[in-house]
């Protein structure tokens, strides 16, 4: 089958691999409808993190499962399903508590971007939909996958709630989900951080009620003018950098909580300075199981269309230029048809 | 009128010094009835503070209105009061959102060890008790003022609920009165770390259902082997230094709350670790105004004692034993009275 291979950073190729085979009795084996390349994707491929050796890339999908193992029971084999980057027995302690991206069994998906896809955990992890979706919905679906569910989490981990005022830091896929996120929750006033007009825009439609384009000392004070000198009640920091960070914690209320997402590259908070700003704080990989049913739902009911992140749609075989258009922030996020 | 200085580390002095007086129509001045000494007040008496000149200490209070200045309606002359180490108005953007240690005209009290204390902010701080209260109830109520308020907010902070499993890093007054919180609000399990047996046993009298002397990465292990492998719900930290934040974040589970309450000396939160461990993260100055008239019920009515971590009681003169004694783990906590 074609898959996505990274050599090296800036070298993306898709090759010919074997295609996978059910190796747990809780696996299943997927055909890939959609895909996609993730913010993530570009942290190895920018050389910000190592690449030792060549290996897969993608954790994003929805596909028609394939075949089951002999202990997989949720799902079978003809479903249309969507499944998360973090796969879960939710059965474990932490599933139960509601953490499945903590799950005791977690597998972290790394081999997406393919025709076909080992899903380990599949009957904790996959959710299948009625009915296979019409074409329109697979980017939604796809989207609830990761950015979707991870802006999601953003929102609740920053504790939107209705009549709130929220701050979106990061203008990718994920920060414009969480824009959606937001709106959703109920949040009165949603402050998007954004300075490219095409990010600018899509904020907006998702219900951004302000935009901000300065960052840093001068972002933040703009924070301030529009909260009523104190900042935000709640503040979705989907970056991942220290810069990213010391905004988010800067723009929120003393007592407001920030809900960080983006994975953290050189992040450290220091304890004095959080621990006078009052500022709750809580992070880590999405809890998309946990999400996953009321999010397709809202996809499926057409009351949310994160889909619209994905601008850029391109055979699988062209994935070297989908990273590159991410890259170059040509596109907010590439959506691949194997 | 005798009040206590510092002058160095391990120098603390009572001295003849001017009676405060009214300086803002908000002020009151108050007959001291009970002070104490405070852990974070052996900082500076252990040098890890800086002390760069002579300076009065003292923030924790309960007295007698002497006199208000013309802004001052909710208290009078007469009245028995409670107070907070950090004055409020009670009525600016933060104090309205609850986080009245972080009002806008918020002051930091540390002249309390005194015969007559200075409150800014009168009129947002004070809360009068019905009637003068028996000297029994003294020291209860003079611990609301800080430990208890503080004790309390960690709890919350830590997110502790009807059933919860929680720990309490650090045996200290704030600690202890952590554990009675805890109680209070429902946790079914209470963990006390300490290896000091009076504190020990005090905090199996407040609630704790179990006591763990091990430390570091031993003290996590048992915890894990308490709370089924993962953690606890919510750990409250009661100490302020990088040691006790890192038994904090270890202990709870992927999901739960730590809640930091001591000042933090030299910690700093590794971003990723805090990430991946899914644990929320809220301290800072206990908003102890918030909770005094809550505290004061319990305290009168006998549903809580927390005046039982004041196991050393001294004249005002004899405050450098007071401290000594604390300094030395002889005392937990230090009464003085004027």
């Amino acid at each position: 089958m074609r898959a996505t291979v990274i050599h090296a950073p800036g070298d993306i190729r898709v090759e010919d691999v074997p295609e996978p085979e059910l190796v747990e009795p809780t696996d299943a084996i997927i055909r890939t409808v959609a895909t996609c390349v993730c913010g993530s994707d570009l942290w190895p491929y920018r050389g910000l993190e190592p690449v030792t050796e060549p290996h897969p890339m993608g954790h994003e999908y929805v596909g028609v499962v394939e075949e089951v193992g002999s202990e997989v029971r949720h799902v079978r084999p003809g479903q249309f399903v969507v499944g998360s980057f973090a796969t879960s027995d939710n059965t474990c302690a932490n599933c139960r508590n509601g953490w499945q991206s903590n799950c005791l069994h977690r597998e972290f998906m790394s081999t997406c971007q393919a025709e076909y896809v080992r899903i380990p955990n599949a009957h904790g992890t996959l959710v299948a939909t009625d009915e296979h979706p019409s074409d329109a919905f697979v980017p939604g679906l796809l989207a609830v996958s990761d950015v979707m569910g991870t802006g999601w989490w953003a929102a609740l981990a920053a504790e939107v709630r209705p009549g709130s005022t929220a701050v979106v830091v990061g203008d990718g896929a994920v920060g414009l989900c969480g824009v959606i996120a937001a709106k959703e929750l109920g949040a009165e006033r949603i402050i998007a951080m954004s300075r490219h007009e095409s990010r600018q825009k899509l904020a907006l439609e998702f219900g951004a009620t302000d935009v901000i384009a300065e960052r840093g000392d001068e972002g933040i004070a703009r924070i301030k003018d529009l909260t009523g000198g104190i900042g935000a009640d709640s503040v979705l920091e989907c970056v991942g950098t220290a810069e990213a960070m010391r905004q988010a914690l800067h723009s929120a209320r003393p007592g407001g909580n920030v809900g960080f997402v983006g994975v953290p590259h050189e992040v450290a908070v220091e304890g004095q300075e959080l621990f006078f700003s009052h500022v709750g704080l809580r992070g880590g990989p999405a809890p998309v199981r946990r999400y996953l049913p009321d999010l397709i739902d809202r996809v499926l009911s057409g009351g949310i269309d994160p889909g619209k992140v994905f601008d850029l749609t391109l055979p699988l075989d062209q994935v070297a230029e989908g990273y590159r258009a991410m890259d170059e922030r040509r596109a907010i996020k590439t959506l691949l048809t194997p």
